[in-house]
């Protein structure tokens, strides 16, 4: 079984691996304030689209934990409050805004709940987000498990994996149902410059379940392919816009680029909920870039780190979700 | 004026720049034995295919000092025992085997001098290859000029500069003559892992001459392009075979591929000593794999760590060598 990369503890904080600290070292950590958990989303402590969702929604119910004592209103305001500085951590994906959201309409749509009450079913429902996504990991390895061929050799990009799920991943769950069901895997992991999500994270994850992985510096990708080693390439999303353009971890956009010219499919495996049906087109989703330190560039020179790019709907051979196999646009 | 990457020491040791140390810090070492410069070819303390061929050539002078009190056939057959050793280091650049087997023909075709004598002459070959590549260079510099625009945008790849060569580079030294000029070049520069010889040494050399360079992630360099950001691509090379196929450092086919993509020209600059007749096609290169320790990833994983990668002809707009723009196929 995959990790499990947040969960409650036992007082209601929300437990996350520190993924900063992989693979050199486990470290659980307890998050126990709003400020703990945008601290921890920001450093990239917990990171990967559907996770940080997650765990800013069980931040919500763990940071709020004091306000139970005081009335209704005080708790429904500390929740604004909350909502938006959770939101302010990361721009790019969807799932943040979609998981503080939902917590915060379902808030208001308990009307008749004292503040004791509400935080206990704002706590039920941020388990339900944890829990649906686990499920939703598992259709998207089902729906993914029907395009590997035997003994498929698969590249991937950055993690999408159990470590930015609350399950068993989104491009990694086709590989992890693979494994599971006695078949053979080789999957190829860029490193993933520059935080190394790649060489730290999803090897990591796949060693610890058994699955044969190589990683490779991101420019050796274009060589690999080159030799008709890969069958498929298949990343995760951290937003995908109506027409199918999609965000995703500095590049992928190269990636899709270079698996059209070798005639290799590229597949990007995402939940519903990462289809982001307000934006018509991938130009319009807002780029996180971030610190220069990540380069480690002589302090003279410029830097440009952008976290993500956007790979346009014309590269992409299928998408891979909750609800199957589908292709945009994507109704409204 | 560049850094001067190699050079005589007052006792005709080889007086290196320690390339692994930067850019923290600038610090020459001297190379007093066949087994010292050999260790300092394969710890990339010294690299780029121009220049490992110059410190090779002068590597056998400084190892070879002792010698010259024993007799001419003693010189000799050390010197043979030292090319072998030296064409070990690394065997993809060509410049290597290049001028370490101008250095062995000059000795034979030195037939009447006793061991001091031939020690002479041979230090004398080993500063003509150092000052031939520096002409090469300020040759390649002039014909790579005409290609560029004004306001140049200039993508490059791992180090092509004065710290790969006697002299201003190869894939830089237009970019040094635009500048000298007084024209407006800005540089976006590969960071290049696994070694980081973009964000280390180009960005470096660029910093000191006060050309203005922004470091990306290799992966942003497909997003860069994406934004028309860049007007050409320049790298260098390590071989080209006889059909225009090239070799140079990992991730520049992957580049050339996404050159292409975007329309934009992909230059390939070497000094002609790096085509290589003998070889049909890129195929017949040898691509030295290096250790996984400069990947960093878990120790159950496997890593793929090719440190070059072969570009086929069709992707390259035009060749910038000293003898001018050209194209292949190249005569033998």
């Amino acid at each position: 079984m995959p990790i499990q990369a947040v969960r409650w503890s036992p007082t209601s904080a929300v437990r996350i691996v520190d993924q900063r600290r992989l693979p050199e070292a486990f470290v659980e950590r307890d998050l126990e304030t709003i400020d703990a958990v945008a601290e921890a989303i920001r450093s990239l402590a917990v990171r990967g689209a559907p996770l940080i969702g997650i765990t800013a929604a069980m931040g919500l119910v763990a940071g709020l934990r004091e306000t139970r004592a005081a009335g209704r209103e005080q708790l429904l305001t500390a929740l604004d409050g909350a909502v938006d500085t959770l939101e302010r951590t990361r721009p790019t994906a969807v799932n943040l805004a979609w998981a503080l959201e939902r917590m915060r309409g379902f808030a208001r749509r308990c009307a008749k709940a004292d503040a004791a009450a509400l935080w206990t079913r704002l706590r039920d429902e941020a388990t339900a987000i944890l829990e649906e996504d686990c499920v939703m990991c598992r259709r998207i390895g089902a729906a993914g498990l029907a395009l590997l061929p035997r003994s498929a050799r698969i590249l991937t990009h950055c993690n999408a994996g159990a470590l930015a799920t609350g399950g068993i991943g989104t491009a990694l769950a086709p590989i992890y149902l693979a494994h599971e069901a006695g078949g053979t895997v080789q999957v190829y992991v860029d490193e993933t410059r520059p935080v190394r999500q790649g060489a730290r994270l999803t090897a990591w994850e796949l060693v610890q379940a058994g699955i044969p992985c190589t990683v490779l510096a991101d420019g050796a990708a274009g060589a690999l392919l080159a030799r008709g080693a890969i069958d498929l390439v298949i990343v995760g999303a951290d937003r995908i816009a109506a027409n199918g353009d999609f965000a995703n971890k500095i590049g992928t956009y190269a990636l899709a680029v270079l698996a059209r010219y070798h005639g290799v499919p590229l597949y990007c495996a995402a939940p519903s909920s990462t289809i982001d049906r307000a934006l018509a087109s991938g130009e319009a989703i807002p780029i996180e870039e971030r610190s220069r330190d990540e380069l480690d560039a002589p302090a003279q020179a410029a830097v440009w780190n952008p976290a993500f790019d956007v790979t346009p709907a014309n590269l992409v051979s299928a998408y891979v979700t909750d609800r199957g196999v589908v292709r945009p646009p994507f109704p409204a």
